[in-house]
């Protein structure tokens, strides 16, 4: 039997996690058989010539092949922008004027709710191509701006349709418990317990979210109220995960690592007592450079702390429009080698192996491994290292996406 | 007589100062003829019907037009790249480690000097596109890796070339004295006796450079060999701009101002006298927010002092292998605001009309207006603040070169 497709006369940046760095492999190939990566090593040790071997041969000049790219955390579809909320800030507007002038994360809410299915779809194609132009195969949507039932399941299945039309897997994530909407303001409480009691078995009985999400913050919801939805996922056996200690530490990464979370997320006030929790737990630290940078803070996370503890780090876009209007995962490396001081090999482990942990998809893809889907980027680079080094350029000669050949 | 090109149904932002925010025109049209903006006004003051007026007509829908980009700062041929040093720094290896290992700015002019014209050409070539793809139609190229006659001039001419093989304008500037080569260790004083002597003589008999620059710091040259070169560049009747008070307060700025710099670039430790002096001469303040990005600087530019002083700021890549791996202008809009608190009207004038200012070309390009080339760029967005909200977004439809519609 033949394979499919053969890429030959390859770099190979596996990624698997022990061996040399970036899992290198020169004089690489890389065999794909009805989707799924069938061989992998080195050309010399193919049996026989390569036209026998496959129905379809790449010789791709020493370009470097690495595992598709995962973006583990986005909130990709919602209504609206804040540009011009951007620009009033930076004119010197106050937060109250902004509030007054209906900004802030309730304006998308608005938005949002505002807008039917076809223009959240036609909003959110064109960010969506952007990642898949950087050779995003894999990327994770949050609901979070409907807050109520129907429109928080229709934020969900406008990202299922996403991932239905275009060459690119759609993991989707519930995220009512994002923010208090104005029906319940002054009744957090009150909130929760409709997501708890109304949304959540919605959406579990839909089955349109594949994890479920909350903020907890000084600014959103408490560590109790956001316990409550933890726990209540749990029930209703949905993996979680967390926006936790982003601008303070409420202890949020811990709590996450109690429930068995795939992820933190932020994580930048986290303590050293939750790394750990984290680590004995599995859960992945997700850094989200691009709202570090948008909203100027200043306390990094605990890279080092995070090294020690075998916490695992991944990287991803936290696309949104308020705090990270961030569509390049690639700026995303930079950002994380610049900002938070993550080396190249680290930074592109936070797309691929680390980012397919988050989403709990760890023995499906993430490294280029036999029995993994062929979700694959192929790279005009000399070393895998300019994938971090470069600002605001795009490499890429193409992705396969389930070892199809993938145009934008 | 009919146009040439009308483009109708455009809201535009003409970047004109003083009048409306980004000189907005609503129902706008423009009209070009010989690669020259012919007509500019709103769609109803038309003096009769469309295809009477003009030759091929381009309805678009409500699309924003703006002045076609300006990279008025860059160093974007040369050979190799430093991805290797950017890891090993973040591997933890010293300054010293790295000039043991062959990293460094010398390391760019060993491999600049080792490059064939074909190798420096095709090398730039990808980063030129990736600038042109965001919108830029002019872009200035600096010399400054050859750091001896020859290889200055191979340099210059190979971006001369650049200019001439594809549909975007290079203005070209000599940066002879940007680093003391290996030659003359030990010798920066018979270093900038070369420069004067043998360099300039050469660039200003060929013709190869439209201006002169120098780096003027700590690290560099002293204020004192500074003057030597701008000095000499004046007796040779070229126009002058400097790198200056990047890391530290020399009075670089000032210096330029002395000797009527079209621009001084970098300019974070500028002082108010340095900020008078500059607002006199009329010299142009580039920022460069991508270099101060990568090496984590922390002093931002005194932009408050410059618009008090009314001196115009733009803003560039600063593209180079060292300190500035940047090629996206948009990027650059976002990091002036983010990081230097620039409003997007600022940033938008400062890749427009004060870049071009900063080349000596602002009677001739920047802004929208009846005899300036019809240089432009027609966008995907609502409202233009979004240019610098997004990040990691390329929202161009198109751009026009001299009036012609530019496919990359
Ligand atoms: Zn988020
Ligand atoms: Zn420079």
């Amino acid at each position: 039997m033949m394979w499919d497709v053969l890429w030959l006369d390859a770099r190979l940046a596996t990624m698997t996690a022990g061996g040399r760095p970036y899992g290198m492999l020169e004089d690489g190939a890389i065999a794909v058989q009805d989707g799924r990566i069938a061989w992998i090593g080195r050309h010399d040790d193919l049996e026989g010539p390569p036209a026998a071997l496959a129905k379809q041969v790449h010789w791709i000049d020493g370009r470097w092949i690495t595992p598709g790219f995962i973006d583990c955390h986005t909130h990709l579809v919602y209504g609206g922008n804040r540009a011009r909320e951007f620009e009033q800030r930076l004119e010197g507007a106050s937060y109250a004027e902004i509030a007054r002038a209906g900004g802030g994360i309730l304006s998308t809410v608005r938005a949002t709710r505002e807008a039917d299915d076809a223009a959240l779809y036609r909003d959110a194609v064109p960010r969506l191509k952007a990642l898949m132009a950087e050779g995003v195969t894999t990327v994770e949507i949050k609901s979070g701006y409907g807050l109520e039932s129907a429109a928080e399941a229709r934020q969900l299945s406008v990202a299922r349709r996403l991932g239905e039309s275009f060459p690119i897997e759609v993991i989707t994530t519930f995220l009512g418990a994002h923010a208090l909407p104005p029906e319940f303001e002054g009744d957090a409480d009150g909130y929760i317990s409709y997501v708890i009691e109304t949304m959540l078995p919605d959406v579990a009985e839909t089955g349109l979210a594949d994890a479920v999400d909350a903020f907890c913050e000084t600014i959103a919801f408490t560590p109790e109220q956001t316990e409550r939805v933890l726990s209540a996922a749990r029930r209703h056996d949905l993996p979680v995960k967390l926006h936790a200690d982003q601008l303070s530490d409420l202890g949020g990464a811990g709590l996450a690592a109690k429930y068995g979370a795939l992820s933190a997320d932020h994580v930048e006030y986290t303590s050293e007592e939750s790394v750990a929790a984290m680590a004995r737990a599995g859960t992945v630290a997700t850094l989200l450079p691009g709202a570090f940078y948008c909203l100027r803070e200043t306390q990094q996370p605990p890279v080092a702390a995070f090294r020690r503890a075998g916490v695992p780090m991944a990287l991803a876009t936290d696309s949104n429009p308020g705090s990270s209007p961030v569509t390049s995962l690639l700026l995303m490396l930079s950002m994380g080698c610049t900002l938070f001081r993550l080396t190249p090999e680290e930074a592109l482990a936070g797309v691929t192996r680390n980012a397919a942990r988050a989403l709990g998809l760890a023995d499906d893809r993430g490294t280029l491994e036999v029995g993994k889907r062929a979700d694959l980027c192929v790279w005009d680079i000399d070393h895998p290292a300019e994938l971090a080094y470069r600002v605001g350029f795009n490499p890429l000669a193409y992705a396969v996406k389930d070892g199809r050949v993938r145009q934008v």
